[in-house]
């Protein structure tokens, strides 16, 4: 079997997350698998790094999937690109060795949660930023930041009590950017627990109004409870920016 | 009375233009006007520098209204915000003289139309910016643009053949930036006729494609020929940037 690899980009804003599900109507998967069958005339099945949430965008998810026909890369770029909706598209494509998983070999991932911080919102930014009014200090979330990076049991940081693969993670970078008007929080690490990316944004939104101190971040590391937490920031700020995989497990 | 002067910003993907009109809803004119009066408790006429078509967006549009109560600007900022659905925001807000009148006085406007040119759009950029897929060879745009500027009849690059007020006027500037992958085509003039700006950019966009040549600016100045011009781009790419006034006009 043929497997590919391909990088897309999405403004999550009017899907219903990347996942198919039963009874869900307009997810990511769903209008992707349908594109790359109408394009290749093969079932397919798309596997993800990982599931976005509703409203939750990408700029680099990366899927792959089998097919038995060989493709044309340029060819099938073009005209992914001219089936699928606007809101998605395919950025890059590449051949991979058939036991390349988009999901089991996954080794990292990058997130960024974007802010707009000032008075008065930008109007072209409402759908893609959030919008906080208050003084920020972000060295003192940037200092919070520095707590949570490392390897830690995040369970306080999550809205489920139970993961699959465990609560201990861990983040190997946190980046607070400020660019022009905007606040663009990084964060690299092995894995994320469901919510786990806006609860700690949400922390260090707390902490940087003054209505958490910076130390919380430790004590929810430590008790685990997620009552100690911030709220949980909503899903459009947030982008999946990148998936990093071995070198071993993409190439041949 | 009290006259007023707004500086406001808008999305305008999901209204119906400016102008308040019979039998049309959805204008930001309409809901602009309504919430100063949900406001202020008084009935206004809102008046802007001119009218933007449906679809087009404003980074600075300027409006004025009169009122009987002393408005503190401030606390008015912070309520008309409030009220305002998101994608229209009042940015700035000064009172001026009570002969200031928004359009009668208003000497400049500049436009911007933006423009994605690469092969696969950015889906964050598709309701705010053009795709044009096709390479542009800039330098040839930039030399039809220099015919642009100055004093000409621009009927030729008008959807409608009448116009009020004549249709010679005057562009002071036109500047073509690139930034990053994106082509902002800036307009600078004393007024523009209706379409105007849309359809010297698609004929700029065809002379970069090379469906149209360089001098063929030229014959559209000299023929007044609608048909020899380039096609009128969508409004989704363009916006109002801001609106210059006599000094003498707002200050006492």
């Amino acid at each position: 079997m043929n497997n590919y690899k391909l990088t897309i980009s999405y403004d999550g804003t009017n899907f219903n997350g990347w996942q198919q599900q039963k009874n869900t109507e307009n997810t990511i998967q769903e209008i992707v698998t349908d594109s790359i069958q109408k394009c290749i005339g093969e079932k397919v099945e798309v596997i993800a790094s990982g599931r976005t949430d509703k409203g939750v965008h990408a700029y680099g998810q990366v899927v792959n999937f089998q097919c038995v026909k060989q493709l044309k890369i340029k060819m099938f770029l073009n005209e992914i690109n001219e089936i699928l909706p606007n809101a998605i598209v395919v950025r890059d494509m590449e051949q991979v060795p058939e036991r390349f998983h988009a999901r089991y070999n996954a080794k990292q991932k990058t997130y960024v949660y974007k802010i707009v911080n000032k008075k008065i919102n930008n109007p072209f930014k409402r759908k893609y930023t959030l919008h906080v009014k208050e003084n920020l200090n972000i060295e003192l979330m940037k200092d919070a930041a520095r707590s949570l990076m490392g390897t830690h049991d995040f369970a306080g940081f999550s809205s489920t009590k139970k993961s699959k693969k465990g609560t201990v993670k861990t983040i190997s970078n946190i980046e607070i950017k400020e660019q022009y008007d905007e606040l663009h929080i990084y964060f690299t690490g092995d894995g994320f627990l469901y919510n786990q990316v806006r609860i700690m944004v949400g922390t260090l939104l707390d902490i940087g109004t003054g209505k958490l101190k910076v130390n919380s971040v430790k004590d929810v590391l430590q008790n685990k409870d997620r009552e100690q937490a911030g709220t949980t920031v909503p899903p459009h700020g947030l982008y999946l920016v990148s998936v990093e995989y071995d070198k071993e497990s993409d190439e041949n």
